[in-house]
């Protein structure tokens, strides 16, 4: 007989709603492959090439080889064999941060991860040590962030979301409320660049005083930014940047930047802990979790990276051109069908992957599955990024992988979709 | 002023005696870089070829092509997009399970993972639930079981070993002790062919036993098999091969057999949980862990699968002959001088990466520090494996990555070690 386990016997992350969320978020999608997807967060395909991977493999295999002075018997060593749990390509990342973002970072502070997921994984496994730490993040965040935070049993304390932002008054409240209840604000999660799911960007005095604020609370910020580095140059620095007291842990993505398959980011983790970093204590959790992350994917970035003079905003400057269009297209398109609309509003990043559309009515998982059968369009029901399962009625759209043509199709399709939803007095949600 | 963490507001896993194991073995290796390591469990780096990666890459490339009848949008979207959650190579690992192992897995039932040890930490993480729970594990146990133990919070409960592996009635009686103090013993990890540390090989007989018990007592078997398949071919089946009932969950290993830097890994799940299998379960955990498992790593696993007909055992025959005549070779070194040294005396497995030296005398992380210092030999202290720090008068030696010449100068290095400490009177450790 074959073994049963009961799902309710097993851990709580399994059963959170935001474990519901990626799965029925998922399978929507595969159960509707001819939908268009203003769902999907993932850069666009046709920038990667196939012949990348061993080009840029063997780029950062030539680099090792002439740093060993020709002898690959050690470049065979650290690209093949079991490695350094803090990663390989550090001082490349390095100087990666400093060349784009003015960070000046000690190559021994970072851990290369398995993507920003695993480092953000570890910095929340270190920072939570029992039943008293929460962590404090604007609602709506970035569904991963609630994922990794279940997966150490970590509550996510939630802080008002502005128009740029955090509500930085409300932030302190909660902080201190936490604290008064017993509780430990371990760290505050943030993305300060075009936000997962808002698109917000936080003002540079806003920054400042995020930074005042942790350090007078006493707590870490989690700097999440895999999206900054298609925004304007001009804008204002990361918060990593103008961390003077190593208060930032910089969670770092080469997802959208270098390539998603390598699955490779990193934490830049320069706090004081023991006589070493942070970053120290995440690699010892890193060796009992993944054990390294692996050099062959890891060369791959690195490959990339030496082949653009470690600058990444170099390596996208048409990745950025594509992305900014697409945002324009989409702010046009949204005009152009919901100007005269009554109750549809959206906001207007400037950048990003995201905005969010505000309907005249609650859009949960119900109106994204007719969404997905009737009209064959795809968008977020904001609800995910609570998790909380409580429909409201803005959604998330994104464009970032879309072509241009599919950007009209997809708009026209939700178009055709609120028409059908406002027009009929019956509607669902209602 | 720079901010300071305190080591003991962190996870408890970052001061626990595995984690502070890791940290003293990976930093005497990297004090003593012309020690000889009888201690490093790496497989022979000679075997690795450097145009390997780009070539098995290629091969797994032109696998995908060919099946998708030489279209390549769909290949680039699996190599270099974010990929399925569950793995891209899943049905040729399961060819490989079935021609190797005789293990006939549903492609559905498997996790491709960032090595095994994430394959370990996903299903201990699914498993526990509460602070009743407990994990079952032979004593002395790989580190890694430890480790990942420790990052979900569940605590070890230990089994007795013999020389021919578990104490099954010790394992009886401590489940239902467990149980009887209100505990859940929810799995036994076991590697049933040649556990790391002790080399030791379940019998037919046993393994057949054991999955009763696990049935009556209600566990889940957690196999890890990192070094089975270079043993002898007539052996006894994996316990998966002989599991009827999915009481098993096998946790595969690349990293012997494929290659070392892909850390690709899996886990065979089969078990019936909600309506799928706990594969399912521990995928939709991976979504928030790693998100998905580099399929360029994968691919490099993929193409080399491929190019041996999904045989690992073929395309490890070299591999194979070289790892036991590296374990002859200690036998026979350890007989000829140890041969007639009263209190010393070791096992003698039959395969593996591994066997236990007996001392006259307790060697704990001191007596290593010695004989690394004095002496350029390395080995690992027993206590590491049973992550208590106490020193016991065992030690792990390995073998797997050394040349014929380097396993010689080591074990006369070791004989050194061994008489300086006996002559000493006033001996450490006496």
């Amino acid at each position: 007989m074959v073994t049963e386990l009961d799902l309710a016997a097993l851990h709580d992350s399994l059963t959170s709603p935001v474990s519901e969320s990626m799965n029925f978020l998922n399978e929507i999608a595969h159960r509707f492959p001819d939908a268009v997807s203003l769902a999907a967060g993932r850069p666009f395909e046709g920038f990667f090439d196939l012949d990348d991977v061993p080009r840029y493999f063997d780029r950062y295999r030539r680099h090792l080889t002439e740093r060993a002075g020709g002898d690959e018997t050690g470049v065979r060593r650290i690209l093949l064999q079991y490695g350094r749990t803090k990663g390989v390509i550090h001082e490349l990342v390095a100087e990666h941060l400093r060349v784009d973002e003015g960070i000046i970072a000690d190559p021994e502070a970072l851990v290369v991860t398995v993507g920003c997921q695993e480092a953000l994984y570890l910095t929340l496994r270190a920072l939570r040590r029992d039943e008293r730490d929460v962590l404090l993040a604007v609602a709506p965040s970035y569904v991963g962030v609630h994922g990794a935070a279940g997966l150490v049993d970590l509550p996510v304390l939630p802080v008002r979301e502005t128009a740029t932002g955090l509500d930085l008054d409300h932030l302190v409240a909660q902080a201190r409320a936490a604290r008064a209840a017993g509780r430990n604000p371990v760290a505050c999660y943030v993305i300060p660049d075009f936000a997962n799911p808002s698109g917000a960007r936080l003002s540079l005095a806003d920054r400042h005083r995020l930074l005042r604020i942790a350090a007078e609370e006493d707590f870490l910020l989690l700097e999440d930014n895999p999206y900054g580095l298609f925004g304007d140059p001009a804008g204002p620095p990361t918060l990593k940047a103008l961390d003077a007291d190593a208060r930032v842990v910089y969670l770092g993505s080469f997802a959208k930047t270098g390539l998603p398959g390598a699955r490779v980011g990193y934490a830049l983790a320069d706090q004081r802990v023991a006589g070493g970093h942070l970053a120290d204590q995440l690699a010892k959790l890193k060796s009992m979790l993944t054990v390294n992350t692996s050099p062959v994917a890891q060369a791959v970035i690195g490959g990339k990276l030496l082949a653009h003079g470690c600058s990444l905003r170099a390596a996208n400057a048409r990745e950025t051109r594509t992305y900014r269009a697409n945002l324009d297209q989409v702010l046009t398109g949204l005009a152009a069908r919901f100007g005269d609309v009554e109750g549809v509003r959206w906001n207007t990043p400037a950048g990003g992957f995201f905005l969010v559309l505000t309907l005249p009515f609650p859009a949960g998982d119900d109106l994204l599955e007719l969404s997905a059968e009737r009209h064959r369009v795809l968008w977020t029901p904001m609800h995910h990024f609570y998790a909380d399962g409580q429909p409201r009625d803005t959604v998330r759209l994104s464009f970032s992988h879309l072509r241009p043509a599919e950007i009209e199709t997809g708009l026209d399709r939700l178009a055709d979709f609120v028409r059908d939803l406002t027009d009929r007095p019956d509607r669902p949600g209602n």
